[in-house]
Formats: structure tokens, C-alpha cells, sequence
């Protein structure tokens, strides 16, 4: 592979995250068609229902013949099925396309391979994994639902230097800068959904929603509410974008009553009579949710920290000082010895108007 | 001033830095002499009772006539009085030194321009000003206890992710890194003074010296022990190193049983019945102590940050998590709005190993 197939790709990379904001539940991916060291054409998906990629980069060719002998340059193996819009690789095969240049396979161990054989099989020269990283970067969420059949999780925690999200009557406004609050809007744009808990809504009565100057196909809300202690009238269900509700209770009344105003209402397992994370964030795979975005109090999270579900922790840390008096970060039981405390690793600081970004894993 | 002229400071300053564990209490100072744009000789200030830097440099010539039309680099203004050493412009002027450049004037307020004018007096071309800040960084403490009476003060903190130094149950052993512990010895041993509570003493037994595998001049221990808790057979009092006790007890049979052990016992006026901070460090200023690293618990880094006595806080961020059960790192009476909320600035992030080391300002 080149310096200049690299070049290629990247500017597909380049073009897929056009559709970062409204792909949703589709994966993201951009197409560059070469010829002569030339690009002839640049396509991405933009939306589910819409034309893919390498469909998209063929239709806008100024001439259709010029595919003949030309090299595709794609983000994501193109793919074998007949969905909404017509299987890619024979869109390429049919093309005259001679040589296919992609970053990753079909995430989705069933179909992974199936296009790119069709390709060869077609006679057309097929390598694969250029700047792969990158590719996988972009789609994060999709990869892993198809993968595990659970969403890729980021949970967002703001707070003061002192690890202190409020002061003790409760007060939060504002810990952290405009331009953190803003970023915030951003990560929650590019999720599919946004999962809270009940005590964050009585709390606070959020919008929950990616409040951005660009097109954006707005996230579901999810509010995890064991005990059905959602108002009919809180301000999230007068907004647009499906507000569901996750609960172990059953309680029909109640769950009708929220059904009339608007909500969404699931039953899951409980698990000592909290709704099962496992089989919360399994049910919202199953609905195509790629990648959730948790904004929550310090009970959810203490609770999350002992699951394996949150692949992502972003912390915004203020530089200002609570005290000791005022609310914590993660509630959990008393830790009785230094070997138990929660160990995760530092990724990534950066800085986000006078506040700092980290990023940790576990 | 030419570029040449900024390398050539540049490396006095690197030399200044050699005396970066030994000059305390005098300023950390290098010296390079010129001539025919080549380093005729390099010299520092390393401990106090040795040569200046200038003299250091003028001693180091293969020939003395060497000096006779040379530029002189110093990153302090050359000394005009007589102290254990003869004065430092003198000693150029009588080398026959034509050009001195200078990084920054004397810092206090009383000599500052006299070795200038003294070496103008005499022919000398001189300048001053080059790589001012850079200077400046050298000798915050010297600086700042000349200008102003006071130490410079550092406090470091070492905390959890979400803000917590210890367990509820007193375990902290250990939440950052062997790194991040290595670290902070580096900057104990810059330090002229180690401050903390008699808190941390009575918890920890600390040796609070600096544990480096390079030379340096010991800091001194400073216990600030309003009630005059402090155990005769405290460790620390085992160790090499001085250790003074501040308090606001007259009980004498108590200070004369923590003299017998071998503490030095300040008596300071009280504060609502707690040393009195200003008076505390006004003293160690007026005892030469230019820089205090303070290592301390909640209630005094709380006490702390309500003066304006702490010109840096570091902050080591361990990437674990223990809880809001366990201790926080300020305390102080519970704020009852936002705007009560304590403001800082970032000025640096810096990884040590696994943890971030950040640095604040108010």
C-alpha cells in the first residue's frame, strides 16, 4: 500500500465523518474513486434510507464511464446484502471498478469477508485494512453492537477539582465552563442514545437533548426509573425525540399514565430491585442503539462503575473547589481496604475552555 | 540583543540550574564568559559560603589575562556589596570584563540596579532583561521572600479521581503512583522548607525529608501544632535535618519536653485559637526560608485556601476511584451557593507515570 493510497483513504475517512451527526443507526462511511491518481468522485452515507457511500460517489461521477478501470478507496467493507438501497459490491463490480481499497472488514462476524470475496471473486483486486484504526474510530458504537450485541457506552461526569458535582443543598449551576457545557452538546449529538437516571430528572427536569448549530438526528432519551417515579410532566417529553422509560416495576396504571404522555415504557428484569443494567443496555443493542451516552448522578454511576458496560468514562474537571461538605462523585459502599479501590487508566486530557477533559477507561 | 547573545544566557541559565538542591537560602545563579563569540569559561553559584557565579567563572579560566575585553552572561544582577564573598561586579570590573549581560536586576527593591550602575560606572556596557521570565522561574521563592516578606508556598495534594485522599477508615497507602512519589521527593528537595499539621504527624509519623539520589541541602520541617500535640518520638525528630514546631500554646513545660527532643518551638500569635498562617510564614521568610512546600490534610489546605498565601497548588490525580464515603481534600463550612465556590486556573498538565500531576493558581 502507498503513501498515496493512504492519502486516499484518509480523505475518505475524511468524507464518512460528514455523516457523524445523522447516520445513525448506520454505520458511517466515505468513498473516494481514483483514476489515474485522480479523484474522479467522493461519496458518503448521510443517512439511513439514503444512498451509501459507493453508491453515492458513483451517482455523482460527471460521466459514468469514467468508473471503467478506476480504484475505490472505502472506509468500510461494502456490503453483500440487499437492504434499503442495493448490495455495493455489485454496484462496483458493475461499474468496471478494477481495484478496491477498504479499512476494515463487516464488523458483523456473519457477512465479514462476504463482500470483499464477492469482489475477487468478480476478478477485481481487493486488499484490506488501511488505516483500520481510524475507520474503527469512527464507528465505535456500531462495531460493538454488531460485535457483542451491546452499545459502545460513554458516561459524562462534570465536576469541581475536589471531585464534588454539587454543593450539599443540591445547587449545581455551573460547575463547569460554557465552553465544556458546549462540548457536552457535541458527544451527545453523535450518540444514539442518552441514558439518565430518575433521580437526575426529579433533580433537575433536563432536556436531554443535543442542542447543536448543525444537522443532527437527535438522540433517544432513556431514563432508567426502577420505580416508576417519572412525572407525566416532565419537560424531556414535550421535546422532540422519543423519550423511553426502563423499569422493573409493573404497575400498569402507572406505566399507562406515562404511555399517555408520551413515553416509551420497558420492562426489564430487576436486579435487587433495580433495573438490570446488563439487560437494559442489551434491549437498547436490540433497538439498534450503537452507542449511549450517560448523563447521571453519582448513584447510577457508582452503580455502573461495577459493571462492565461503560467502555468510556469523560470527566470535565473545573478548577474550583466545593469542600468536603458538598456531593460526590460515585456513591458506592464504604471501601474497607486500598485494594479495593476502582482502578481505571488515564487516555486522553485535553483542554476545553478553562476546564479539563479526561478521558479514562477502566 | 542577538540571538548569539540568548544562547549564551540560555546556557547560563542551564548552569544556574546545578544549584537548583544546594544555593538555599541564596538564589540559584550561573555565569558564562565570552570572548571572540567562543566560551571562554562557565560558572555557578552552588552553595552558600562558595564563590558567586561570576567569581566561579573568572576562577575557572585557563588564564586570567583571558578575561580582559570579555562579555559576561549572569542570570542575576552581580552582587555590589560585600557578603561572605567579595562583591561580584567588582570582581568583573577588575577582570577587565567590557560587556555584561544581565537576565534580571537584583530582586530586592533596596540594591536592585546598584551592581548595574556600579558596572556602567566603571565603562562597562551593560544590559539587562534577557530571558527575563526564564530567570524568574529559577528563583520564585527568592524573589517573592525579597519582594514581599513572604515565602513562595507550594501545596501538594494527592487525590483520587473523584477527590479523595484516604478511606473513611484512614487507609492511603497508596493512591497515586511510585512515580508521582518520586516526584514529589524532587520537589521537597527544592524546597527550603517542608510545612504541614500536626494532623498528618499524629496520622502518618512522617520523615518528611527529601529522598533523592543527588546532593541537596535538607529542607527544614516545619509542624505547625497549634495545641502542641507533637510527640517527642515523633520520627522525623530521629532524622538529619532541623525540625521547628509552630504554635500557638505557651505551655512550657510542654515546649521545653519538644526542645529536649530536639525540635526548635515558635511561638506565633493565634488565630481563633489556630496559628496564625501570615505570621507563620512571615517568620520563616524573615528566617531565610524563600520557598514552603506544604504536604497536608483537609483542614489545613482548607485554612490555606482562604489566604492568599499559596501561590501554586499541585495536584497529583491518581485514575482510581474510592468513593463518597471515603475523605475529601478540603474542608471547610459547607458553601451555601455557587458563587461562594473557590476559583482556580489551570497553568499546567503534566503526566507523572500512570497519574496526572496538575497545577493551579487562584
Amino acid at each position: 500500500m502507498s503513501d498515496q493510497d493512504a492519502a486516499f483513504m484518509a480523505r475518505a475517512l475524511q468524507l464518512a465523518r460528514n455523516g457523524l451527526y445523522t447516520t445513525d443507526p448506520n454505520p458511517r462511511v466515505g468513498c473516494v474513486l481514483v483514476k489515474d491518481n485522480q479523484i474522479i468522485a467522493e461519496g458518503w452515507h448521510a443517512e439511513a434510507g439514503q444512498a451509501h457511500a459507493e453508491v453515492d460517489a458513483l451517482a455523482k461521477l460527471t460521466n459514468p464511464d469514467l468508473s471503467h478501470g478506476a480504484t475505490a478507496y472505502v472506509t468500510l467493507e461494502p456490503c453483500s446484502h440487499h437492504g434499503r438501497t442495493g448490495p455495493c459490491c455489485e454496484a462496483l463490480i458493475a461499474a468496471g471498478i478494477t481495484r478496491v481499497v477498504v479499512a476494515m472488514q463487516d464488523p458483523n462476524p456473519l457477512v465479514a469477508g462476504n463482500g470483499l470475496k464477492k469482489m475477487r471473486d468478480a476478478g477485481i483486486e481487493v486488499s484490506c485494512g488501511l488505516l483500520q484504526a481510524d475507520a474503527e474510530q469512527l464507528n465505535q458504537g456500531f462495531i460493538k453492537r454488531m460485535l457483542t450485541g451491546l452499545p459502545f457506552v460513554r458516561s459524562k461526569l462534570a465536576m469541581s477539582l475536589d471531585g464534588r458535582t454539587a454543593l450539599a443543598n443540591g445547587q449545581s449551576q455551573w460547575i463547569t465552563s460554557p465552553q465544556a457545557r458546549q462540548d457536552v452538546q457535541k458527544w451527545r449529538a453523535e450518540s444514539s442514545a442518552i441514558v439518565t437516571g430518575i433521580d437526575t430528572v426529579l433533580a433537575d427536569d433536563p432536556s436531554l437533548n443535543a442542542r447543536v448549530d448543525f444537522a443532527v438526528k437527535q438522540p433517544l432519551r432513556v431514563v432508567l426509573d426502577s420505580n416508576l417515579r417519572m412525572s407525566p410532566n416532565a419537560k424531556m417529553l414535550q421535546l422532540p425525540a422519543e423519550t423511553w422509560l426502563m423499569t422493573c416495576n409493573g404497575d400498569q396504571a402507572k406505566q399507562q399514565s406515562l404511555r399517555d404522555a408520551g413515553c416509551k415504557v420497558v420492562q426489564v428484569v430487576s436486579d435487587n430491585g433495580r433495573v438490570d443494567l446488563l439487560q437494559a443496555f442489551k434491549y437498547l443493542a436490540q433497538q439498534q442503539i450503537n452507542s449511549v451516552w450517560v448523563e447521571a448522578g453519582a448513584a447510577l454511576n457508582g452503580a455502573l462503575l461495577d459493571t462492565d458496560l461503560v467502555d468510556e468514562w469523560l470527566v470535565y474537571v473545573a478548577p474550583c473547589v466545593l469542600g468536603d461538605q458538598a456531593r460526590g462523585l460515585f456513591h458506592f459502599a464504604e471501601l474497607q481496604a486500598m485494594a479495593e479501590k476502582k482502578a481505571f487508566k488515564f487516555n486522553a486530557v485535553r483542554q476545553v475552555g478553562p476546564n479539563l477533559r479526561l478521558t479514562l477507561s477502566r
